[in-house]
């Protein structure tokens, strides 16, 4: 079972998982591609994951081809589904049993394709499929945060060529969210009752400098403080605590707004490595105030010494930069 | 002139130093090591360098051959040295321009050397140097906080081969430092006096299982929650604040310690890439309860879009394995 630990010091918690390091090592080829037949997300290679958890496929048997998403099992799982919620405590050691999910969507039959690319239709499914594999999982009590992420190349931490998204529940909720959902918290309160994502569209929208892309539903920025080059974060417009209550009309403007910016990324960019993830309320959200949203960082840069030793970031290019790139889709040379 | 600024939601900050972004690139060889030739460190190339800041040398002027350690400001500074901090703040932008420095400390005139298998004295002197430069920058009443650090190998974000280390002094305090000083005043209060890092020390030399290794003034661990594989804490026994307090009696065995580590890793993980950087109570210290150390990241594994949307880690080796592997000296296969 893997383990979660705090920083003696900090809030820092780590999930130690010695399955993680049982993955198969990529073969060091220059493409790093996963040739086709190794690829346990491509068709006729259902069996070589762990039974699924959710499929849309017209015809066919479970666990057989004819899907067109597909959702299993993390077989190298960070986290384990099995098992209740034990904590132990001491002056100095503070431990969580490693129990949550890990599960891996795959967006795609087709081994060669890239999410920016795909139909509007795909896509819009693919969010279909986050939203269905939430709401699942958000009634097990044992998890208090779902994060649903993508990591695209390897320098982004892919170990699969084939296009796929992850999601991870967790046992305690992240101390990025604890910091949004206190920061919305307070916000709300020396205003009156605004909230902080709201004013950050507003005023975006109305500077129009860091603004990417918009449709009638989302708003596509690069973020004043955007710790990586290219950094974009894409928002409803409306007010929305929770990815988990998007409404049906806005899949397709999501889809088509997540298709822009990362087509944009791989165009001005030329195919770069990128993560990205929803930042969404915690499961219990009784109390908790937010707008949930897409943040993507394409990897370009290294972190170094200066970035692990106070918490800061370097980012050499500025987001009003950025933005003006991204907006008008030029090629420019990746900085380092 | 660089430009920090405070992320709208979270106190994550970001340098923005578009200077960075002009850094001429590696050559994209197999073994990424900077030609002699072409070597800003070497012997003979001292004029591209800006003019050195301080230099140990017995003969030779200064911006010449004939020192063994040297320290010029950086070519592309992340923060500069010239003006007054200025910092704006509206509602959901706040900013500070980007004083400071940022110095590199070039650890030795041999191209092909390693920080790990330079003499005692060598090592020695380069400890003499970082403290040097911080006790001349601790005087300049701009800078609240002072990061000496080290990037080793490219992946780690090394952009020249040529042993050296760096140190960048900003006008703010960095979070980790915050955060941690604020947990060290916390525990001195709840235990009526104690100090949280002593007790880090006295608690593992106790549990013996995640000790790397030990001399008269220093001890080497495998923290309890290491964020990443082989991760390693260098922390002098004696209760110190601040690493400018370090006596003469501790350099010695200091130098002795980071080679005794640095060697184990290299013997171990077959010369990983790293960071290091120590961790110092802020340059105003009037209030701040601290216990300075040193700790050591090596780069096996990349961070993906868990890491970024929550700000916990994975790690797939446990410490206790770590410290024992590190103990035995035994090779080891590298995690991914």
């Amino acid at each position: 079972m893997p383990e979660l630990r705090k920083d003696y010091v900090t809030d820092t918690w780590v999930v130690f998982s010695t399955v993680r390091g049982k993955r198969p090592m990529e073969a060091p080829a220059s493409d790093k591609k996963t040739p086709t037949e190794k690829c346990p997300f491509c068709y006729g290679h259902e069996h070589m994951t762990p039974p699924e958890v959710l499929a849309y496929r017209k015809d066919g048997k479970p666990n057989g081809p004819g899907w067109w998403i597909r959702c299993v099992p993390n077989k190298y799982p960070a986290l384990e589904v099995e098992g209740e919620v034990h904590r132990r405590v001491t002056q100095l050691f503070h431990s969580v049993n490693g129990v949550g999910a890990h599960e891996v969507i795959v967006e795609t039959p087709e081994h060669e394709a890239n999410l920016s690319r795909l139909s509007d239709f795909q896509v819009q499914e693919v969010i279909t499929a986050y939203k269905h594999r939430y709401l699942d999982l958000i009634r097990d009590k044992r998890f208090k945060y779902i994060l649903i992420f993508k990591n695209y190349g390897e320098k982004a931490g892919a170990s699969i060529s084939h296009p796929h998204s992850q999601l991870i529940a967790t046992p305690i909720v992240p101390r990025r969210i604890m910091e949004e959902v206190a920061a919305v918290q307070r916000f709300h309160e020396a205003t009156g009752g605004s909230c902080l994502y709201c004013e950050i569209i507003a005023t975006e929208a109305e500077e129009e400098k860091r603004l990417v892309s918009e449709n009638e539903k989302f708003v596509a920025i690069s973020p004043y403080a955007a710790r990586f080059p290219f950094e974009t974060w894409i928002l409803p417009k409306a007010h929305e605590m929770a990815f988990e209550d998007l409404a049906d009309e806005e899949r397709t403007p999501l889809a088509k707004m997540i298709k822009d910016v990362l087509g944009r990324l791989y165009q001005v960019l030329n195919d770069p490595p990128f993560n990205y993830y929803i930042h969404t309320a915690p499961c219990d959200r009784k109390e908790a105030r937010y707008h949930w949203h897409l943040e993507i960082t394409p990897r370009l840069t290294e972190t170094a010494g200066f970035e692990r030793g106070t918490g800061f970031y370097i980012n050499p290019v500025m987001p009003e930069d950025a933005a003006q790139i991204l907006r008008e889709g030029e090629k420019t040379e990746k900085p380092h």
